[in-house]
């Protein structure tokens, strides 16, 4: 294998799997997106290559194309050296994982998968949610929030049940009218997790109606549901950097 | 903290996170669900004692109550030891981490959640299926299969979207059916995957009308949709114990 296709999970340095940090030591070349922790980066070796893609810094106009990674990660693989890709969360959901691993096995090139936490999952769950729980949510639902016009929002009508926005922030207001109008009783709970796992981890507890006016930054995990009711205020998650506070908590 | 609620991943001790290995390498006693692979626990320290809860073996007419666990968790944690409740995928998606959470937090236990990769989308990773994917899939929910009866269908018809069944195998039919009676096409693709990461893996690619007679094994992740078709046969994942070979492999 010479490329690794590695999920970091959602930012702290010690929520990533052993496997994907025991790769991570032995990189030669790591290409990384913009939003990866840079904690991250603490293990690979000093001598090693760290190729960040994705949007241009200071030039929000200019950014790689999908494409244009893989190409890279292709002729990367093919010198033989220990590629890692590593992806925020992880990178078969909504991560275009899938796209890089196709073109890689296509070009004759040996990969491996590694799994991360995914931040639809771990970011709740860090913030006391189970985005299922006997009673009240018997099926979770992940979906990206980028472009609500993108969005089958027929499959996502009211019940017992959890829906999860990853990438919503710009957008939360039309993801909460398009919840409504979908039949949603606007006093539903929302959680809304900003920097889950950072420092500067922020949880808001608020409902449709909430959401509609709440300004959301980026990255944020929006959950939707009776289980977001149970977003802990008081509980403080390992992952907020070892600083033992969260910045804020709005209820 | 005295307790800590830790998701060990599908099963490949290297899928555990280097904060659920952390701390599980100072445990004084793992409390442990039948399903855990044993692999996990070649870190715990030799003097610790491990408890196994759920199903009794050799009696399944016996098992542990919901209740009784949690109070065995919250028993130990008020004695101050160092407890790790050490559970299969993520404790959080139909784990009912969330109810032990609640019990251990309103008995005035300290608890720290450190989550593990879900089955439901770790699995097919491993097998290269991203459970998303730009123009196949732009949404997946997860569903448990254990009881057919109790799943809201409604919400689970046709779309550009996945489906992933945990815990389906004993209603494996039943859920194909439920599926083309929602208006699935019969001929959408399925992957399933037995004992994902572990030794005896095995992955088959099959359809719904196909999984309405195929035999399917516990543990099993079944996935439903377009990106079913991108399950790889010839991809050995890392999670199949080092053998480097998948056990059978049927198209």
């Amino acid at each position: 294998v010479t490329v690794y296709l590695v999920g970091a999970g959602p930012g702290d340095p010690d929520l990533i799997t052993r496997r994907g940090a025991a790769i991570l030591a032995r990189a030669d070349y790591v290409v990384i997106d913009r939003l990866v922790d840079r904690r991250l980066l603490a293990d690979v070796p000093c001598d090693s290559i760290i190729v960040e893609v994705g949007k241009v810094p200071g030039q929000p106009e200019l950014s790689w194309a999908q494409d244009d990674i893989s190409e890279m990660l292709i002729a990367l693989g093919r010198t033989g050296v220990t590629v890692v890709r590593l992806k925020g969360g992880d990178p078969f959901v909504f991560g275009r994982g899938g796209e890089e691993l196709r073109a890689l096995r296509n070009a004759g090139v040996a990969v491996e998968v590694v799994p991360g936490l995914s931040s639809a999952f771990a970011v709740p769950a860090l913030s006391g949610i189970p985005v299922t729980s006997r009673g009240l949510s018997s099926q979770v639902t992940v979906v990206s929030g980028h472009d609500p016009s993108a969005v089958e929002w027929r499959h996502l009508g009211p019940g017992d049940r959890t829906i999860v926005f990853l990438m919503g922030s710009a957008h939360s207001a039309v993801l909460a009218q398009c919840l409504i109008d979908e039949g949603w009783p606007p006093h539903t709970d929302v959680a809304i997790t900003e920097s889950g796992s950072w420092a500067s981890e922020r949880r808001t507890h608020t409902s449709i109606a909430g959401l509609l006016t709440e300004a959301v930054r980026s990255p944020a995990v929006i959950v939707v549901g009776a289980v977001a009711a149970l977003v802990d205020r008081a509980y403080v998650s390992a992952g907020v950097d070892g600083l033992g506070t969260v910045s804020a908590l709005v209820d």
